[in-house]
């Protein structure tokens, strides 16, 4: 039986500012992407967070990103490698550390943003990400985009990894998204999109924006809760993959060890 | 024989700035109080004082503080207990992860600057900040001022706490610090610090400002490492507890398990 | 005929996250309290809220606060009268300058949060204000507590000062605010909370929470914009006070030269 | 006789962080890039270090950066055009209200770091920064290279240009600085370096890298003033250029209205 994970970013709210709809979103996901205080989030906020994941059966990824408030961590920056694989270390480890604490183990790590976009393009910056993630545990799942750089960097460095896909965004032939900025970047039509990643997971194929039928390898679908629209999104993408036959479970269960 | 431990604050830079001599005085130390990033320090800069430690056979320790970079987390603020409770586990987890990193184990927990002093006379404060170490590892040690509301917590809370004392600070008749605002706080002549020291070490007493002998208890003794001078008194006073028939040692050899 | 202003905190929002119902609220009031970036806001949501302001002929004023972003500006802060001043200098520098270049003359300085509430019974920390508002233009008016050191400083100073009283929060004998933790501190009912604002505007007079009447003066008043309900009763009070034969009117129409 | 100004950064420490030999390096300069509090600098510091420009009559620029603290600055970042603009508005104006407040003209902006980089190559950057700077005040002169894309945007958005040169860099037969990375593109003989310099000023012109002489501009000279070694260097191209007949001017003595 076919099996697939839902994550989603969650703990995005960050003092005063709340963010996002996590208890909303939260009943219709595998896996949860903690925001760990750089780009997002606070030592409250990550605490919560944990403790919501853990209520509701929900595995924790960390989600580190840029030092970058502001932006929201969506701004590409140009750091060295050192400081790369240190930062990931720092933000892994604190949310690790909750997680420890609330006796949680934490299941993956899915650089956010700037970092996730940079990276998967980015051979060095890759392998800073994932050589940080190995430092924190070894055990960790290193979840990126699916046929992108981190995820070779991932193997190469001995840490498993998760192929990440996107229900709402088209694919180039080379497998890589089409950019935002280009015409049929996204994927409008809800019932499109629950179809594509059907086939994503069943099929291990998919219709590039050109109309060519690619492969590509689907462990984890990337959804979103910033919205009411979102989080209906996510029951209903929920809800036609059990119908075809797609069982839920969070992407440690599976991938290969 | 009588031992004690000698700390000093560590790994105080932060990007571009440097602040410290921390290779000068690392070697005449037991015991570094590590900065996690809120007051001082950034990813970078722990990884390095890390390797720092252990490179010289330092223990390490945490050394969390107010999320207060510009004012070097030295000035006092209101923070919840909830705040602060989980502010000190995502400091001392993202250090503990450095040195789980690097193979060393995280020995000591330090509050700086006003996180200490407020804690000090604070019971709400001190117990949010122990139960914060204690859900991070509860054989971390709690490094807080001799007497003073950190140490109690400690204890209630399940900690082991080591006893710190000032030599270059007088002491009420209470065992509090004279406020440096009052005359006669500072003690300036070094054979007068260094022989309060040693008393405070051998014999667990001290002449409080008043002239009283009062009873103390002196596990580790905090040394300064920012100026050429205080490097030279750390070695001056390291070198006189030796002559003394003072081991240095790290705390974690010292107080009771 | 009797006037008043009615203020409300504009401009809270921060890179991704938003915050308050601006749009909303200020259709009903006459000033706006803008923050600057060091509680609250980023230099785009200053240009943002300026011109929303101006289109709506709302007379704009600075809001500075503690450098405490995670904190909201809400948390006691111990800093120095220099830190003060130039901190307040820097943040009220900033937004005349986004006035200057919109065309619109900046009114008035509201200090927000804990340095309004710290201020407010501090008189060197009033002081320290009210420098630097004068160091950055003496025609600037010093919005503060009716009754309060802001008020006294901003006089002593050389400022003019508008006296703020609040429609939800009960008065001690004194004319001090009655602190939230006690019984009766928030005024919940609507028409009770309008009678007394429509008493303070036009017989200088308010009920305390003893029961005793006493003399108060109120050139402005604070409304919230945090939620459709203060937004709905931003709109009542507006009502009531014109239909009470009160105008509204900004603080630079009220307060003598 | 010909005459060029001599610039240095300036004020750039930050709380408790020193940075830079301010008071040793400005009795040989005659203008200052003085930090806004983004890249480095505080609110306090920026009110010192104006107060040490006019002590020392020299003329005060500001030095706005990315918000980048860590990060000094000096990794690229990609901002959109709107926050650059604005985040320029905002340091520029908080120091020039410093500056107002001394009773200073403010006469140049000077965009720090990755900015000043990136810009120099990027149109759309440089515009967005002179669009700040001129909202600011129209009568601000931009410091950008010699040749650069800031001084086209400078004139084409109506402010007056400085055209900066460097004393310790190589230059490519187009006018362009040698990558840092390549050989050849310090200048590391003090002799040479002065005689470059005389050079430009003088003739208009200089050796480039590939040994072919090109026709450059200099109004401003970059000095630096972070070590004894540089600013002791500023003292000997000072008294260099002076023997050469040459004076030292600020900018806005020597550039066109």
């Amino acid at each position: 039986m076919a099996k697939v994970d839902l994550n989603c970013d969650m703990g995005e709210s960050f003092g005063n500012y709340t963010c996002g709809m996590d208890a909303d979103v939260v009943p219709h996901i595998s896996s949860a992407n903690v925001a760990c205080g750089f780009h997002a989030s606070d030592p409250l906020v990550m605490e919560k967070t944990v403790a919501l994941c853990k209520k509701n059966g929900v595995c924790v990824g960390a989600h580190p990103g840029f030092p970058d408030l502001v932006g929201f961590g969506r701004r590409q920056m140009q750091v060295s490698t050192d400081e790369l694989r240190t930062m990931v270390i720092y933000q892994v480890g604190a949310l690790k550390t909750f997680c420890d604490a609330a006796g949680v183990k934490l299941q993956h790590v899915k650089p956010h943003g700037a970092m996730y976009n940079m990276a998967g393009k980015d051979e060095q910056m890759a392998r800073a990400i994932c050589e940080g993630v190995y430092a924190v545990d070894p055990s960790l799942i290193l979840l990126g985009l699916s046929g992108s750089k981190l995820v070779a960097a991932a193997k190469k460095v001995g840490l498993r990894a998760a192929r990440e896909v996107f229900a709402d965004r088209a694919y180039e032939e080379d497998g890589s998204l089409v950019a935002r900025s280009k015409p049929g970047a996204m994927i409008t039509d809800e019932e499109e999109a629950i179809a594509r990643v059907v086939s994503m997971v069943t099929e291990h194929r998919v219709k590039a924006v050109t109309g060519k039928e690619i492969a590509i390898e689907a462990d984890s679908i990337c959804l979103h809760g910033d919205s009411p629209k979102a989080v209906l999104f996510a029951e209903k993408i929920s809800a036609a993959l059990k119908a075809s036959g797609v069982s839920i479970a969070p992407m440690a269960e599976i991938i290969a060890r």
